[in-house]
């Protein structure tokens, strides 16, 4: 299956993909969200369908709002310098195990939604991702039953802001927490719907040059590590996040390195999960 | 006032506490969580009980568990290494300006709930810190502003595993999230209450031995400033807890290092907020 969010911010409502319809699944009567997950709502949702799925009614493309298609989960959590090409271009060695860190939920939004830089920010910076949406509360699984964790796949961009991350003391989470810093989506796609992960092309643009353009088989730790690491650290929770490292091609690998400025038009994607597009506007007071 | 939460864990129901009794406060008819604080429910309870104070019923004090004051919130940040002292046993120099870092919510648990080991861990060390509730949504906000958006305080132990902190690659959230890592508790007391925050004694003795005696006299950065501060970075939600850090006397600060074990027993306490227990527990499988 293929789940997205649409509506305006804060008032999504559930939708299914099929093909290259977009169908509204108010009927469903739930959101997506941890109570959704951790009642085995995917499967619910497939009975629905079967059921109910010829009444259905298709949503108009245009103007469409595609929201986060997760509702607010209880952690983002990161994992850093996980393709060897990115480490290298961080003046970084590749990591013994993973590194984690936290996004802030209030960084959550649509995946065609503006990014807005942060005041007083000069080096906002573009990291396409692949991310994993947990599908039951996991505490300590081992890495082979780790696949029975996933609820699916999706798109994120984690945005950056180098200096708050790296130049203002202590932990990256400074820099990664920012309003609109976390664009998802615009679908989860269950396993079943994507097939292999392992050679997914990931790809994002700036004012349409290339940035980044990597394979998910180049991930130094694969996505079943991850659940079971990180899952010895803190209990996964339905609904939660786990976003799987950045490839090669981000600002601060450039020399010199080059950020974002309001105006710039950044586009991504990673195949089967869709396509996103941010504009980068400037920071307006009271503008969250 | 003073809030808090009792009932088994996910289950908890609201308290309020009037002198030495402990009153049910189901009859309200919410929970103290983000949708309460978002909407002005510290004076809403206020008038409620202005109206049907007289007709509350008393909790029993034998064998009420109490839960953390507040339900999950969205977000647990923590300030590092914000009292001198502790910076120096730390063998840090203090920071020019705060570290935060993120605790996961999944951490959370009532005040005299046992911390358990994580599997693997031998390093688990103690934090007594003071709490902050924020009570509004806060963006930007400016240090003058900032008292305008806490909710109250709230005694917390920030459990760390220092080699899941320190040695494991990278950023510290990986010490600070397991399960129990964050008991909260046991009363929220709102500002006008609790009075001066600026010189409040905090405490933490292990087996009756007094391990740190600090004031929030000696916090570096204070309570406005953490508040104006991290609203920079990331927008602050109604119920987020803000842990302002933790003074001198940590078992990494001492020579030799002193961890705890099964079977310790944790007390500590702020002037003002209450008191909390801890039994320490050696990990089980499947009790998380």
């Amino acid at each position: 299956m293929k789940l997205f969010r649409f509506g305006a911010p804060g008032q999504e409502k559930p939708g299914l993909c099929i093909g290259h319809k977009h169908y509204d699944l108010s009927a469903f009567g739930e959101d997506y969200n941890e109570a959704f997950f951790e009642t085995d709502g995917l499967n619910r949702l497939q009975a629905f369908l079967a059921e109910k799925g010829a009444g259905l009614s298709q949503l108009p493309e245009e103007g469409m709002r595609f929201g986060p298609p997760v509702a607010r989960p209880s952690k983002i959590i990161c994992i850093g310098l996980n393709y060897a090409d990115h480490a290298r271009e961080s003046g970084a060695t590749p990591p013994q195990e993973p590194i984690l860190f936290f996004k802030s939920t209030t960084a959550l939004c649509g995946p065609n939604d503006a990014v807005v830089i942060p005041r007083g920010a000069e080096k906002l910076d573009w990291e396409v991702e692949l991310a994993v949406v947990i599908g039951r509360r996991a505490s300590n699984v081992s890495e082979a039953e780790a696949p029975d964790y996933v609820a699916g796949y999706v798109l994120h961009n984690d945005y950056s802001e180098r200096a708050f991350q790296l130049e203002r003391g202590g932990q990256w989470v400074k820099g990664k927490s920012c309003d609109t810093f976390a664009p998802l989506g615009p679908y989860l796609v269950t396993p079943e719907q994507l097939g292999n992960v392992d050679a997914l092309r990931l790809w994002l643009k700036v004012n349409g040059q290339l940035m980044q353009d990597g394979s998910t088989a180049e991930l130094i730790f694969k996505v079943p590590q991850l659940i079971a690491y990180v899952s010895q650290f803190m209990t996964l929770l339905p609904g939660d996040i786990i976003s799987t490292g950045t490839p090669a091609g981000v600002g601060l690998g450039m020399k010199p390195p080059r950020y974002l400025k309001a105006g710039d038009v950044v586009e991504l994607g990673i195949k089967g999960l869709g396509e996103a597009r941010q504009l980068v506007q400037a920071f307006q007071k009271g503008g969250h």
